[in-house]
């Protein structure tokens, strides 16, 4: 093929490499469309004869016709964007006109089409009543309908049409807005949001191109102090992660940069850059290539969306932050227990990390079915680095005794169980629910006890033993084993691996250790 | 007056007794309203006569009437529910009336109202120019405009008006929930939530009279498991706070009773009862009395709006229990570091309390300034909990010594302060901006030191001692004095006041200690 027979737009849409914003695309023109409905073939012909150069605020009519109610019902039920109806009375039955009325606005439920009644025998259906009687728009007898008298009619008609489907659109693009922001709302991490915010607004627009979002000024824990890709969808999907300045689209990097500057949405003719915050100096940057021309509609909605995330994005960095507060004061809580025993260095996270990951291989393969819920699964990591807060009631001279432990010695080390049971209780107690205060009580009180009801403090066996304690004693005691201590060396990790295995059904619950070893074997 | 003479609604209206739902209220029917714009009193005279006796859709016609094109500006430009306008052309000049087109739809953004030119001269003002070029509804020389074409022409006008409206209303009704949906999400606390719930039905709905929320199976902390009115407002304003079954009006506490049975929302007439749920068994029930019939539309928006609610309730839950679950976890921290010292009691609590409403107090008379913000006041009782955790890195035979300390124990006890601020600054680590351990930190630091600069550790003076901390060191000595510890007896209170009073500018910032006395005095 020469270059010459290649539509530009087309190569430029075709080719490897990554088109600019800014380009225009052809725009196609819509006509009109009007549906003739009448049994006589001349009047189809004499209509499209004085319509032929019809044209209205720049867009061609185009003319379907029917030749009776049927068939007309029949194309109505499968097109919804017909504008006019010049709809003739007596066709097949003498008001076959008046029952496919009734049928358009009651049954197709189409109350934007207007429809011109137009008869040649005015006494089968009389002015006065039809107009009155049916949810019609104009009454023309054929005679009346000079070729002067049609055209405003049809302008007027599709006038009305245009205003009825313009506030319909705006009012179908709110209750588009509306789902979409509160969906946001239903979002609990950052980066599910974001990505819901790119979702969303390309719902909104109908787009499916690229999709870029940015964020600025984000502290938070893995994100970066200047401008970082936090979402990315259609063709920029392997964007997600890269600093702006990595982006290799210097326009689009340009234009992300200005409306951070600006502060303000910008909306192209086939991408728009839309700016929103959260309080504080969170700020975003979403960059999105449209599919078709955005319309002044498609800005308002678009303006409206960015005022309802900003409050959504609040809302999920609060909830956010919350969740990081908690967290920290859990691990301050857990070393406050364990201050003056200070070889645990990381223990408390590893031991987190283990038990998450042990939950959720135990979740995936089906097992403890009716013992592990979401909740638990979700609460288990926070509440297992609380498994050994009792130690705070273990005298100084006991904890830290560097020799090993005589027998009375032993039995106050033991009570670390139910003295860290009791102060997570007690801490609980006023809350609603299972918490993680309420799981690592039962933690506290149950990761020393064994499978076989050899443990302590209270000699439980199988499954009297609850879930969350059957998990952490697993992940507390690899840890333990694979950490140096005072008194013993690392163990080797296949070591650790192989006594655990060796456990089973002694010590530990066997669903428990074949998730576990679903985790460390791979 | 003779009983025969009042009206009885009037009397009900009026009557001392609270009525109950389920009255019919009298309806008024609506005119529409046209506009007969013409320079000549005949052709009014004439339309008034033609149309004496129309109505459309069981509304009567009210006709205004304005004799040029500059009153028919003014008269528009007052009223906004004008559904027809019938235009003459050549009024005080020869295109008045299209200039009036040009000025309604542009300058007053009426694009509702719908036009019918109706002209004389039709040379003036050529059809098919006209109907194209200005934003008209229909044209009609008055010589085709016959008494039945009037008829006609009108009731097509009126019935595309109708349709406007109510697609308007529509997307008005959606802009409402929009914003009552989205702002329901800014609330911090259920009961700032559920009085939110309240406001944003009433609004919805036009609604002035009155309005009981219950909520049922809500146990956090402060409400009943039982359904109990959680807000209300109008004139059920004081019944807030009782339960469901104290509410004096038999057949409302039998509408809440059924919709919280149904789980649905019920319309009356003049009321609803609207239900909505959060996850888990949260459920409310919210009665509203309405001030005009409530319409199929407002079902449509008031379902909606449940819809929504319930997303944010939800949303509102979770942050109160994050909330919660901090506190009781700050407690639990605070609490383990005075383990083995249990003279505590409600010490911790007392002092958040005191602390709280000092931050309260010079914020209120204005102290500070430059130094108390809303974080500040926000966050500083929670903190306070934390203000004597490096207790857990003293010695037991230090912290449980029964006898005074000597010179070297003393200087291991004060090591406390520094100890418990490196704990929470590096709880605090990982967390954005001022938080309640990076606030708890500087607490714990300084909240022995004194004004004069004779504290410790640092010996810091004046305004060099954080805020916090000068706070939190006054409601800690106050409680302190007035309770009661193995080495003395609670104190009373005026001579722990009298004695605050005494240290001011000695241990204490004159400041705090004047919003200390505006807490204990009154």
């Amino acid at each position: 093929m020469a270059p010459a027979d290649l539509n530009p737009d087309d190569e430029l849409l075709f080719a490897d490499d990554t088109p600019e914003p800014g380009r225009k695309r052809p725009r196609l023109v819509q006509p009109w469309r009007m549906l003739v409905v009448d049994d006589e073939p001349d009047v189809h012909r004499v209509t499209r004869m004085v319509l032929s150069d019809f044209s209205f605020e720049g867009r061609p009519l185009e003319i379907l016709s029917a030749y009776s109610g049927a068939e007309a019902r029949l194309l109505l039920s499968q097109s919804n964007d017909i504008a006019v109806i010049l709809l003739d009375v007596v066709m097949e039955t003498d008001d076959a006109g008046l029952t496919l009325v009734r049928q358009i606005r009651q049954d197709l439920r189409n109350e934007n089409v207007r429809i011109v009644l137009r008869t040649g025998q005015p006494g089968m259906a009389p002015e006065q009543t039809v107009i009155v009687e049916y949810d019609i728009n104009d009454y023309k007898s054929k005679a009346e309908l000079t070729a002067q008298k049609l055209f405003t009619t049809i302008v007027a008609a599709l006038r009305s049409y245009r205003d009825l489907v313009a506030i319909e659109q705006g009012r179908k693009g709110l209750e588009k807005v509306l789902e979409a922001s509160t969906s946001l709302f239903e979002l609990r991490s950052t980066d599910a949001f974001l990505a819901g915010i790119l979702d969303q607004i390309n719902a909104l627009l109908d787009a499916e191109g690229g999709s870029i979002l940015c964020t600025a000024g984000d502290e938070l824990p893995g994100s970066d102090p200047t401008a970082v890709v936090r979402a990315a969808a259609g063709r920029f999907a392997d964007l997600a992660g890269k600093r702006l300045a990595e982006i290799p689209h210097p326009t689009i990097v340009h234009e992300i940069v200005s409306a951070f500057a600006r502060g303000s949405n910008q909306y192209l003719d086939d991408h728009c850059a839309v700016f929103f915050k959260a309080s504080g100096e969170v700020r975003s940057v979403a960059f999105i290539e449209a599919t078709r021309p955005l319309s002044p509609l498609d800005h308002r909605l678009v303006d409206l969306f960015c005022a309802k995330a900003s409050i959504a994005y609040d809302n999920v960095l609060l909830q956010e932050h919350l969740g990081l507060a908690q967290e920290a004061t859990v691990f301050a809580l857990a070393r406050l227990a364990e201050f003056k025993d200070p070889t645990t260095g990381d223990h408390l996270h590893r031991v987190e990390l283990m038990t998450n990951k042990i939950a959720l291989e135990m979740q995936r393969r089906g097992l403890a079915l009716g013992e592990l819920d979401d909740v638990l699964v979700k609460k288990i990591g926070l509440a297992s680095i609380l498994h050994d807060v009792g130690k705070v009631g273990v005298p100084d001279n006991i904890l830290c005794k560097a020799g090993g432990l005589n027998e009375t010695e032993w039995l106050t080390m033991r009570r670390h169980a139910s003295l860290g049971a009791e102060i997570l209780q007690t801490a609980s107690r006023r809350l609603r629910g299972r918490t993680f205060l309420s799981i690592g009580a039962e933690i506290a009180l149950g990761h020393h006890e064994k499978w076989n009801g050899t443990g302590y403090p209270r000699g439980l066996k199988g499954k009297d033993i609850p879930l969350s304690a059957r998990i952490v004693a697993v992940a507390d005691v690899f840890d333990a084993l694979t950490s140096k201590r005072p008194y013993k060396e690392a163990w080797d990790r296949q070591d650790a691996i192989d006594w655990i295995k060796a456990r089973v059904d002694i010590d530990f619950d066997p669903d428990v250790v074949t998730a576990f070893l679903g985790v460390v074997e791979g």
